[in-house]
């Protein structure tokens, strides 16, 4: 019965099937479940929930720290599970059911969901479902490979499941840094004042009288996608290197620059990974996940020191960490996302943020959400808590994709998530815009000519231009500002009307 | 030559003239100026420099604290003298100058312009021109109304110039509290607690070798336009005191809620003084600006303190404040805007953060700074600093103006300021939105529903209706979001569109 796993002797007669754990929850719950991009989320107790419940219409709302693995968001979204999810997701099947309107998707900053369950701006949890590595004796946990809002899930729910998945090493114990937000009305500090300053407990605590189950599992995280970097990605990463350096060489930085953030995902990843060439050193982070970059990073001696709520790395990736576990050990921290995405610590520590947009505007306004103004892609995340609070806030897109159909410059943003006030940097393979101290119609010219792509250029420059004869702060032509959207969606290309006009 | 004022001997014999102090001032300087929301701006020099310079085309840049008195800014923009504005502005003249292309202004939180200074992200300050009550013996500074940017501009321009304000009492020494941003890479917390929490000097420390003229003046700030509740704001001002009561009631506050603040401006200003009607008691306020309605609530025993940048009221009450000085003295703290409007602060005291907005749309993005999308009206401010921060972020707007020319409820705004992650409440006298927790299409119907003017309502839901056709997690028509800026422009009505429809 793994009583190396479950030390706590009240919690070894709690120990139950999957299946059993699943029917707890009933029509109308709230559940929290732990899972931060991927990374220890719930394998087996969701899975089962999705599996019994075909037209049983639970219509749970589900909230978790951030994307969960497995498609289990998919397998919950067709089996008519969920009715309301939140803070993010990433799931491809799910997206089509928020879309569609079947499935209530409320986005939010990653870093606020805690605080909105403590102050009991959300409904009360009924159910925490988190996976854990090992249960103390005092029942106290050892969280896996992400922390997300799992403490807070434990602390606030009126009942927990705990899945102990035995894939994970005990040796885990240690990298978790367990603090919680206080309550109003007098709330003092979080002491956060370097990437590795430690201030909680490795472990959770847990009222075990709450504990309606415990389910083994022994699956591992779903594995993230990595993509090696490309000749759009190598050139995005060089001019935000060659950037940085002259930050260095301009004495507005040093060498071991200030702590780095990366958004989640592939291009993120690669553009990391641009910074094992370069001449930085002792390099930190102070991010919400580590991808592979950040472990290649450490390999090669660029990073010392990495603070996130989660790793999500490659198969090829984890296998690495876990085997060489000692190495890696003092060398990274995971906390929760209240606390990886404070507001407060973002901006005492000054982070460099680099996140991903899908889009931006020639005056600088980001989306990181919505395809054509309407359909989510995935959620905010953490780019709004990073963004805001940055020393610097930086923002990659490629200049285009789908061949050249879609420029990921366009006239206005249908969507804004980070507005202007909130975007330092924007990169693209083309070049780097740097926005600092300028004015909406500088910043348009400095984005058109050093991040669009050629083919859109002249037709970015030709509706600046005309919007200007307007007048305005930040002009613009409402008559035609979503043309691109609107002909993209039409045609499938925003190139059709570039070509039209032309 | 007031002794009692210049107590420093080294600097007596630097009395000069205004207009001696504006000859300094040469071809492209960058000026830094106390004055933030037309407190303790500069009486003297702006005004003899704008008077100086017909033609000479300085081409300034001009940063303060937020926005100037006495016409100064449209003085300055007529007489040619400004390039560049930062970080906010209200005036009428200078405005339509922004709008025309003719003077760029950089629109900033406010929170974040002095440390855009401190890390040289904006360019190095020539000279600081700031209103002082009295220079200490020390060389060392006591402020006037306000705080603003100065203590930064004193710190980090290359010379100094002050104007000794003789009508401000020199009694006001004490009720600043003058803090720096420590320097990057290693910064501890802002050490504020509550409200009241002291952190600094009631001082601003000064290298009195860079100061190169004092100048004598004894006008008082700019009075501020106070207007009287009204049918609408009596209204808003009732629905958000009943839901705040209702969150009394609920447990989620204590009687004496938290910390409140509140955006500079007649609608915001009518609206706390509803609070002395009701029934909360020992009210703080954490907040950029001191308006009328403060000192109305200290009065009436229902404000025990309130901190602030800034104290900005009408002649009456202004006389009325240094008229009974030591009953005032100590409930009220005037901070650096890096300080009073600080990410970290805001957050942990849990502000409820009470903006206007010029817009929202059904979605609740809010626009606080465009008409139409292209002009400006004012600036950003600390809207944003408080939206993102707060416990709760509340915005307020009429439904409609201009009679019913205009709806403050829009299907999509035309400039999104704060995004729908940042709103939770949205207020107009029909009712109040509570968006708490709720999904973008639940968001809509609870805004149309409860904030919409009556003849703008069923044109809102129709809109709505025809875009979740669609689908989508936001659902939009593009094709027509902008339809009814695009009617105002062309007709001076969101209303016949209406009838148009209809």
């Amino acid at each position: 019965m793994h009583k190396n796993r479950i030390q706590c002797p009240d919690l070894l007669g709690k120990v139950i099937s999957a299946q059993e754990a699943a029917n707890f929850i009933t029509k109308g719950m709230v559940i929290g479940t732990s899972g931060f991009t991927k990374a220890a989320d719930s394998k087996a107790v969701l899975q089962a929930l999705a599996d019994r419940t075909l037209n049983e219409n639970l219509a749970i709302t589900l909230l978790s720290g951030a994307s969960l693995g497995h498609d289990i968001d998919g397998h919950l979204a067709e089996n008519n599970i969920l009715a309301k999810r939140m803070p993010f997701q990433s799931d491809p099947v799910l997206r089509k059911h928020i879309n569609s309107g079947e499935v209530l998707f409320i986005d939010q900053h990653l870093s606020e969901t805690a605080e909105l369950i403590d102050n009991k701006h959300l409904p009360e949890i009924d159910i925490a479902i988190v996976e854990v590595a090992k249960i103390n004796e005092d029942g106290s946990l050892v969280l896996t490979t992400s922390v997300g809002n799992s403490a807070t899930f434990i602390a606030r729910a009126k009942k927990v499941i705990l899945e102990v998945n035995l894939s994970i090493p005990t040796s885990i114990q240690g990298i978790h840094d367990i603090y919680y937000l206080q309550e109003h009305p007098i709330r003092t500090a979080i002491p956060i004042t370097e990437s590795h300053t430690r201030i909680g407990t490795d472990f959770v605590p847990l009222d075990i009288s709450k504990v309606i189950g415990v389910v083994f599992t022994d699956l591992p995280d779903s594995p993230a996608l990595v993509a090696l970097p490309d000749e759009k990605t190598k050139a995005i990463a060089k001019h935000l290197i060659d950037f940085l350096q002259n930050e260095v060489k301009a004495g507005r930085l040093s060498k071991n620059l200030l702590p780095l953030q990366a958004g989640i995902g592939k291009i993120a990843n690669a553009i990391l990974e641009g910074f094992i060439e370069s001449d930085f050193s002792d390099l930190t982070m102070y991010s919400e996940v580590l991808q592979d970059s950040t472990f290649d990073l450490i390999d090669a001696g660029k990073v010392s020191f990495a603070s996130a709520s989660s790793i999500t790395v490659s198969a090829e990736c984890y296998e690495r960490i876990f085997n060489n576990f000692d190495f890696y050990r003092d060398k990274i921290l995971l906390r929760p996302q209240a606390i990886s995405n404070a507001a407060e610590v973002i901006r005492r520590l000054g982070v460099i943020a680099i996140n991903t947009a899908i889009d931006c505007d020639i005056y600088g306004n980001v989306n990181s959400t919505h395809l054509c103004g309407s359909k989510i892609m995935n959620g905010i995340g953490g780019s709004g808590d990073f963004a805001r609070n940055a020393y610097l806030s930086i923002f990659v897109t490629p200049s285009i994709s789908k061949e050249d159909r879609i420029s990921h410059i366009v006239p206005m943003v249908a969507h804004v998530d980070h507005s202007e006030h909130d975007v330092d940097i924007i990169v693209t393979e083309h070049g780097l815009a740097d926005l600092r101290g300028l004015a909406p119609t500088e910043r348009a010219i400095e984005i058109i000519e050093n991040c669009s792509h050629p083919i859109y250029k002249p037709h970015l420059k030709d509706y600046f231009q005309r919007a200007c004869e307007n007048g305005g702060q930040t002009p613009h032509l409402l008559k035609e500002a979503f043309d691109w959207y609107i002909q993209y969606m039409e045609t499938g290309s925003m190139q059709a009307l570039v070509e039209i006009e032309a």
